[in-house]
Order: C-alpha cells, then sequence, then structure tokens
C-alpha cells in the first residue's frame, strides 16, 4: 500500500526558507536543458560551468548549450575526494581571473558533492562572493549537499575543515542524471534519504519501508518524491538553524561513527554514505542502549539499510581504540567531546552529549 | 581654532552597527593590557593570537599576558604584502587543526591590514566560521581596516581577489601602538583619514587642515579623535551597504587611481596610502574637470595631502595607456567599465560610471 502524499508528478520544487537567501530546487526529469529554469537565476553576463572528468562528458554540453547565451566558460577538474583541496580552488580562482570574471558572475557547479563543494566554496570567495547555481548529479548530492549551503575543502588533518556557510541561488536536481550514476553510489545516496525518516518524519520512513525497491529501479516518481521529502526535510531543519548552533546537528545521525570509519579505511574505500549507513545501525544501538528505541526498532532501522544493499557492520580493521580516537577529533566534538545524535524514537532525533565512557564502550565492543 | 566637537578624553567607543553583527571599536591609549575590554568577547576557551616578525616582539607579549587565562597560542607570520596569500593562511589553518581548535576557539588579529585581512579570512572560513577579534596597530588599519569586515588574500593576477565578508567581535585600536610605527606608514595611514572628510565630512576635513601637524607629532588626543571620527564616518556608510552593492563604493575615493599606481609599480614599492594619496588628487582633478568641484577645491586637497607628507603625483614611470589598462582590469571595474568615486563637493562623494574616455585621457594627460 502507498502513502497517500505520494503522487506521480513529473517536476516539483522546494524551497529553502532563509529570507533573502532563500532559493528554490527543481526536482524532476530533464530539466538541464530547460533553460526558464536557471536564466532568472542569473544576474550578469558572465557564466562559468564547473565539472569533473566524469560527469562532463555526459552532461556538460546540454547544460553548456542550454545557456548558450552566455558563451558559458567550462573548467574541467580531476574527479575524487583527493582533488577537494584549495590547491583546485585555486586552479577556479585562477581560471576567473584570467577570464575576467567580476562579481556579477556566476558559477554553476554540475557533479556531485566533491564539486558542489569546492564550487560553492569557491563561489563564496571569489572577489568576497558571487553568485552560484548547483546542479548535483548524484542521488547523495541531490539529498544532502544540495540544501543547507555547506561549502568548503578538505586539509590533510581533516574533511571540511576550511569552508564557509554560503546558499546557492537556486538547485537543479535532474533525476534523469542518476541513470549514469553506478549501482554502488545510488545506494550509497539512499542512507542519506533512510535518516530523514529517521530523525524527523515516520511516515516517510513507513513509505520507504514500501518503496526502497522502486527507488533502486530508477522509478521516476519514487525518485522524484523521496528526492524531494529529503530535500523538505532538511529545508525544514536548515531554515531553523542555518549556522549549525543547535537542531542542524540532528542531520549528523550517524555521521560520528561514519566520519571515524571514512578516515580510518582512508577516503574512497568506503563511500560516505556506505559510512553513514553503518554509523546510522551503530546510532541506532547506542539509542537502544540508552533505553530510548527497542531492539525492535534497532532490527527495523538495520533490515531497511541492508535492503538498500548498504553495510550494517563496521570494517573489521577497526577497533574500539581506534574509533574512540578518531571521534574525539570530529569538528563536531568540542575539545575532545564526543557529539552523538540519538533517536529517541523512529522519526525522532536529538543531540546528546551524555553518552558514558562505559556505554560507548560496551556498545563498539558488541559491533566489533 | 580646534572644532568644539574635539575634546580630549582618554577612551572612546564606536559601534558598527550590523544587526546580530554588531561590534565594538575601543580607542585609546594602553588597551593592551585591559583584559577586560577583551574577554566579553571571547566565547570558548581556545584563544590564537597571529601576529607577524615585526609586530609579535612588540606587543605579542603583552597581548599574550593579558589573555593568559586562556593560555593562549601563538603564530608569527612573515612580514609583508608579498605573503598574504592562501599559502601562509593554509598554515594557520594547519596549526589550528594541530592544536584541535574547535567551532569555539577565537582567533586575534595583532598587526597591520595583512594581519587583519589574512586571520579575518582565517577566521571566516576556519570550520565554515570562527570568532576573531582585531588589534590593528597601524593608522592604516586603526581607520581603514577595523570597519566593514573585508577579509581576504591576494592572487597572482590581482590584489584581494579572494575573501569574505567577515565581522570581528571587537576592535582594539590602541594609539600608543603607534609609537613605533615607521613615520612613513604614519603618514600613508592619514591619506584615509582625509577621505573620510572629502567623502563624508567637511567639518571633520576643516578640523584635518587644522590639527595635521598634531597627528604627525602623535599627539593621543589628536589621534584619538581622528581616527574616531573616521571609524564613526566609515561604520555609517558600512552599517548602510555591508556588502557593498551601492553607496560603500564611495570609500574608494582614489582607489581606482590608486591600485593601479600599487600594480604598475609592484607592491611595496608605493605604499597603499600613498598610492590612494596621489589617487585621491587625481580624483579630485576629475571631479573639477566634470564640472563638479572648483580648482580651488582641487588646490586644497592636494595641500593637505602635501602637508602629511603624501605623494601628490602620480610616478613618472607610468603613461595614460598603462593607467586605463589597469584601472579597466579593476576588481571594481564591471567587465572592463571603469568606476570613479567623483566629489561632488568637498564633503560629498558619489559614484560615477559616466567618465568619458576623453575627459579620463585629457586628466591623465594633465597629470602625467
Amino acid at each position: 500500500m502507498k502513502s497517500n502524499t505520494w503522487q506521480s508528478e513529473s517536476r516539483q520544487t522546494v524551497t529553502v526558507d532563509l529570507g533573502d537567501r532563500s532559493y528554490p530546487i527543481h526536482i524532476g526529469e530533464q530539466l538541464l536543458s530547460d533553460a526558464q529554469l536557471l536564466i532568472p537565476h542569473i544576474r550578469g553576463k558572465q557564466v562559468c560551468i564547473i565539472s569533473n572528468e566524469t560527469v562532463a562528458p555526459l552532461y556538460l554540453e546540454t547544460v553548456s548549450t542550454t545557456l548558450a547565451a552566455y558563451d558559458p566558460l567550462s573548467i574541467i577538474l580531476p574527479d575524487g575526494e583527493e582533488y577537494k583541496t584549495l590547491d583546485t580552488v585555486s586552479l577556479i580562482y585562477d581560471r576567473l581571473l584570467e577570464a575576467r570574471f567580476s562579481r556579477s558572475a556566476t558559477l554553476v557547479a554540475l557533479g556531485g558533492g566533491v564539486i558542489g563543494d569546492m564550487v560553492g566554496f569557491a563561489a563564496a570567495t571569489y572577489q568576497r562572493g558571487i553568485d552560484f547555481i548547483q546542479i548535483p548529479t548524484t542521488l547523495l548530492s541531490q539529498v544532502d549537499s544540495s540544501v543547507g549551503g555547506k561549502t568548503g575543502v578538505n586539509r590533510p588533518l581533516g574533511k571540511n575543515m576550511v569552508g564557509a556557510f554560503y546558499q546557492p541561488n537556486c538547485v537543479l536536481a535532474d533525476t534523469s542524471t542518476l541513470r549514469t550514476l553506478p549501482d554502488r553510489e545510488l545506494k550509497a545516496g539512499l542512507a542519506e534519504v533512510i535518516k530523514y525518516g529517521l530523525i524527523n518524519n515516520l511516515s516517510f520512513l513507513n513509505w520507504l519501508d514500501e518503496n526502497i525497491e522502486n527507488i533502486l529501479a530508477l522509478d521516476a516518481d519514487a525518485l522524484a518524491y523521496a528526492i524531494r521529502t529529503s530535500c523538505h526535510e532538511k529545508a525544514l531543519i536548515v531554515a531553523e538553524d542555518e549556522k549549525e548552533a543547535g537542531i542542524r546537528a540532528i542531520l549528523n545521525l550517524g555521521h560520528t561513527f561514519g566520519h571515524a570509519i571514512e578516515t580510518a579505511m582512508g577516503y574512497g574505500n568506503w563511500l560516505h554514505g556506505e559510512a553513514v549507513a553503518t554509523g546510522i545501525v551503530m546510532a541506532a544501538e547506542l539509542s537502544c542502549r540508552e533505553n530510548l528505541i527497542k531492539a525492535d526498532d534497532v532490527e527495523r532501522v538495520r533490515s531497511i539499510i541492508q535492503r538498500c544493499g548498504l553495510p550494517i557492520s563496521p570494517p573489521e580493521e577497526m577497533d574500539v581504540d581506534t574509533f574512540i580516537s578518531l571521534m574525539s577529533r570530529d569538528k563536531k566534538a568540542d575539545q575532545g567531546k564526543i557529539k552523538f545524535i540519538l533517536l529517541e524514537e523512529l522519526g525522532k532525533a536529538r543531540v546528546s552529549g551524555q553518552v558514558s565512557q562505559d556505554v560507548l564502550t560496551s556498545v563498539l565492543e558488541s559491533l566489533l
């Protein structure tokens, strides 16, 4: 039985409500060739499309044609988290300077999360801030980095340690681009989709339980509904707490454990979504041990993640000490104190810094 | 005869009014050792003082002692505009990461404009933004970069091309630090002080006419009054137009010509204030040629700048073509169209993009 709120609609729009920095996220099929979605958000005459070596051959020509009136510049970066650095962003700055791009220029980020984060940071800092548009082409970036304005790059000592909060002028989440996405990345993106159900929307979690297979089969309506709902949930939370002073932290469910896995395994060996998937199971276990949710609830979390083909157990290479040491260095940790997001019930999360070392150790031991 | 508005007061405070990003500028003697001015603006427990090789030997110990309760980290950078780069900022990021500085940390910028701009940018971008306090130790930085939140670094293709608008939590402008400032830099700072009189406050210009010699002699009351009035004038304009969408541009009087001089001569050969001083004379000439101010007004501008020991003529090495080519590449130029700030009268400025090539060429020819 499908939920009544799920309707087949080819195009949908979610508005991220941030006062004078509000912006629309358009979701649907074949959006890349629709100039009318982009042109109202371009103030000046200079446009630069920035993509990577994987995505550019697939979609750069389409977007360039859509924006032909601006004779857009394009920059193609190497693909991969290891290029999410200040050196790569400097390359963007210098190409823009060579082309004499002014403060009224617009950058278009065409690619996944790495491209979105780097182009957003370049836009936030080129001449102290220019316009940018995001065209996320992975499920993860469509449901995650498309909302919230987190931009940035990595340093050798930590991921996303340099960055800015900076909002795009608009986002196009074109579900047809997901047809070229490797299956493993589609699944990884689902971890974040499930997260929205778990932290804030039980009926969405119920819908996902019934429709995971449709999403995995790339059913256009199921994809559009899942993306719209995910963006809507995140937009509500971000509108309430743009700079992550409080409630926004619940978006990090599974991320404290997940980041530790990513760091320990080396970036790229476990995808972000895979590490978060396991992290969500671990956070559910911790919530159960803290007497918040029941063992049945944990099983339900484990089951839906497993049905997505995502890992439910941390890597064998990691031990309790490694987890604790890496988690205490997390960006969200305050002076070594680890912050966890716990589930009060399915569909409701809260921030907690109150987990005792004993409980944490015992949960880690039970899972490792 | 001194103006009635000028009173001897050892300490004064100007508030920069930017809603929830408002902050105080404390002006006076011996502020560096007053912990009560700083402590209310420090939220967390981690503090890092960042200075350079010239200023650190003079004042780092004093400030470190004042903040001893925080056991502050310190970073000493090389001195000079040529170090205002992403590489230097990366050095700051990595020292903060090594010391596990969290998002509740505070950076203290102790030095001139280069230190203020770089530390401000590091604060704007470290973990997407942490607190910072500015302690400007040059006249130029006390009257200019202490207000307005412009932070950033240079690229090989242009000054300040990478940056962010980011406001400090508070500013200490300690006039006693000016006693260790080289005479040439004190004079250079006066160019910006005179600018505030010219663009927005005729009575301040009149006061300066009568008190330039007191300032050059480092009279504490004259310095405090000049700095307070300059900060106040800039604060009024910035409060009206934080992101430089319009009126804020009048703060660039003399800067279009000045930046061309700095670029042509190589940074450091002409100090910023020296280039701006000459630029102000050139802008006054242009305003006269546009039938806005009278020849007598131009002479008055030339005279006060000359009395400060500042240059009133562009360098002999530059010709008309060099000026025009460099000015059309300025950050403020929009797609090659040069923007000038003109004086409608002494004490009133406006933005103009309307100067014809003929008029510009004829003014440049008359001065070169």
